[in-house]
């Protein structure tokens, strides 16, 4: 497991954040803005679009480059899908896995002052995915948590799995079920929707012990 | 189904808020404090308390009287447990009572501006509780939604059962499970310690269907 402490705005929309992949890829983008084709066309994508569609499209483009997908960190990769994991073996070493559909996330030093995010790997069905709890100020001065599961594969392949979050205290749960989000979507839109499990920190002390959070994280399939 | 708007600050602390009584009983208090016995002893508290314990233990102590259990209304009623809800049946006639141990909690207009609460009864187990859905900015800015379930009867009595409180979207659930508060405590300390279902204004739209939300509501023995 592993934790990043953040700065305030380390959430920026997917590409936009990436200003140096940005600068690079930026000549090419234009010269097939001026062609009218979509931006992803060499990678793969068969859409034709009005100028005026493109940069909607290409926002939820399955060819678009999967960017790396830590939470709030400054890696600035990007690459293919299938490049992802090796990306984070090689790259992000400290980030432990543990197997299994059924295990416990936990996070140490949920006190810890500022933005901060827990993040670790869970490996079943022949997948992998990310879990990732934030502890973030969405509203001034009110710190709260958001506990998300993302699936290291497409929006499509995600669909295929339903995930289950569970805060047990004393004789207190709190649960949360949903649908995994693809890497390829991050977790900044879910957050900002709250649509993941949140919870302040009050919710948090009544769960914690000594300061460490134990979530229940459980993947299935459907 | 019942559903109050309230001012800003309705949630004193229990006897704080009920200034008429207060001042009814303020006399009687004085005398008996005077007189070193504990303020509820004439209604069978038998603790002999040293005069810096005596505010602590009555706030708790189980034999202060009932008062109305209708969160944020100005209702100043107060009597035996026993009178509780022949009360609610004559002066609350319009909250809506459902039988059975599984129920749904229908808030509708979830939307409405300001601190409003939506309450019902639910009957089981020779039982009844109490079903609080309330909307309020416990954060200024940030409205949030707290659901709780109450026992209309002692702590103890309270301790025998479990609650659960789940909203059900497309593809997505949020489930909380508990032990019902008394109404003796009231619901200001569990939303004061977020010891409740807590949720945001976009998780009551991710769950709502057209401004009505749905909780499903099961109470269990245990």
């Amino acid at each position: 497991m592993m934790s990043y402490k953040r700065g305030p705005r380390c959430w920026w929309p997917h590409l936009v954040s990436k200003a140096l992949s940005l600068a690079i890829s930026y000549a090419l983008t234009l010269s097939l803005r001026e062609k009218g084709k979509e931006m992803y066309a060499s990678a793969g994508c068969l859409l034709s679009l009005h100028h005026s569609e493109k940069p909607e499209h290409e926002e939820v483009c399955e060819f678009r480059p999967y960017t790396c997908p830590c939470p709030g960190a400054s890696c600035k990769w990007q690459g293919s899908l299938e490049a992802v994991m090796p990306h984070l073996m090689h790259a992000h070493k400290s980030i432990t896995t543990l197997q299994g559909e059924d295990i416990v996330f936990l996070a140490t030093d949920i006190n810890l002052p500022g933005a901060v995010d827990w993040v670790m790997m869970q490996s079943c069905f022949g997948h992998h995915f990310m879990l990732v709890l934030e502890k973030q100020e969405k509203y001034e001065g009110h710190q709260q948590f958001f506990a998300i599961v993302l699936l290291i594969g497409t929006r499509k392949q995600a669909e295929n799995f339903a995930y289950r979050l569970e805060l047990n205290g004393n004789r207190r749960r709190l649960t949360w079920e949903a649908t995994p989000r693809s890497i390829h979507d991050g977790v900044a839109a879910a957050i900002m929707n709250s649509d993941c499990l949140v919870f302040d920190t009050s919710i948090a002390h009544l769960f914690a012990d000594n300061g460490n959070l134990g979530i229940n994280v459980t993947i299935s399939m459907c």
